[in-house]
């Protein structure tokens, strides 16, 4: 049953702005709206409140590019983490099961996206130079790509395997225990884990 | 999966909000997150005043008790409705419901609930003094019990009916093309509308 009729403006922009949410429809937005209309003013103005600090204050690191509450994350500035192999991921959500796996202590590299000319998106879209330099420095000796195992996953593994040509870093990729075509999100961490541990050459991984 | 680590308090925080929502698990907190952080600020800001305006300047109507932006509402308002005849309803989202059906020209009084000893819920915290009131009115001539089909319904409706029997105005309930222990929200529009029109007697409703 569609909701047509809002007797209030501001309900009906409070559900508006729910339902352009993904996988909201109008019926869930209506449900959420009437239960923050329950809830106390404070609460709600502390719910609205993290939303704008959450955009408007948000650092990304200027290193690894994965979001942080400071300039640098605190992946990055952690000596305890081996700083000799970078783990290059998609977005900030990937670094996040990455690490729910306990099996990776390396740094990471947050690309921001995947080459994807059906959406417009080229190299130039993407944090691809500064993983490349990057890759330069002489403390890296081995570079993950845990991309996606799509069309545009690969597309973007082999661009950046190809810009890592000359330089004397290792290239690897996530061994195939992540289904083709599967998002990371969607894989059981043992599988994930499993994965990081048996990561392969890129050579290989292609068929020679 | 179950994320664990998160690598902002921000984040953190906006996350924690979108999962106390209704039906909103933690994963799809961070997705929606996500989402909003790729939007511009203007609009994530504009989203967190619109959930903070709507808590802290909606009204209810000083008659019916549905959510209006003011004093008293679109629908109490209007000539054109025909006021004497009262459709009780137990939240504002059935007003709409009822609303959409294009069925019923009368005005409403939102409970704001039912009753229901379990939920510590008791006719004092409803606003059935405010009927009763209503229903004193020498315009009003029907009252249109529409709760829910539940025992807390059943119970509500017995309740109300006894308060309302030395009033001079006819009580009637929704026909039961509303399936028994359905919520309203789940019927589709045919189905309301009818059970609208062929409302019946709360005697008869109740067998003698």
């Amino acid at each position: 049953m569609s909701i047509e009729k809002y007797p209030s403006k501001l309900l009906e922009t409070a559900v508006n702005e729910f339902a352009r949410l993904p996988g909201i429809g109008r019926k869930s937005a209506l449900r959420m709206v009437l239960h923050l209309l329950r809830q106390n003013k404070e609460a709600v103005t502390s719910f609205g409140q993290s939303l704008i600090q959450l955009r408007n204050d948000i650092k990304h690191c200027r290193i690894c590019h994965n979001i942080s509450d400071t300039d640098i994350c605190q992946i990055c500035v952690n000596p305890a983490r081996n700083a000799s192999v970078i783990c290059v991921v998609e977005n900030i959500r990937d670094v996040m099961l990455v690490e729910n796996t306990h099996q990776y202590n390396g740094l990471y590299h947050v690309l921001g996206g995947i080459i994807s000319p059906m959406d417009g998106i080229g190299p130039g879209e993407l944090e691809i130079g500064s993983l490349i330099d990057r890759a330069g420095n002489a403390d890296v000796v081995e570079i993950i790509l845990a991309l996606p195992t799509t069309m545009e996953g690969d597309t973007t593994n082999f661009y950046i395997f190809r810009k890592l040509k000359d330089k004397p870093v290792r290239v690897t990729t996530l061994s195939r225990g992540v289904a083709v075509g599967d998002d990371l999100e969607y894989t059981d961490e043992i599988t994930l884990g499993r994965s990081l541990v048996n990561r392969v050459l890129y050579e290989s991984s292609v068929g020679k």
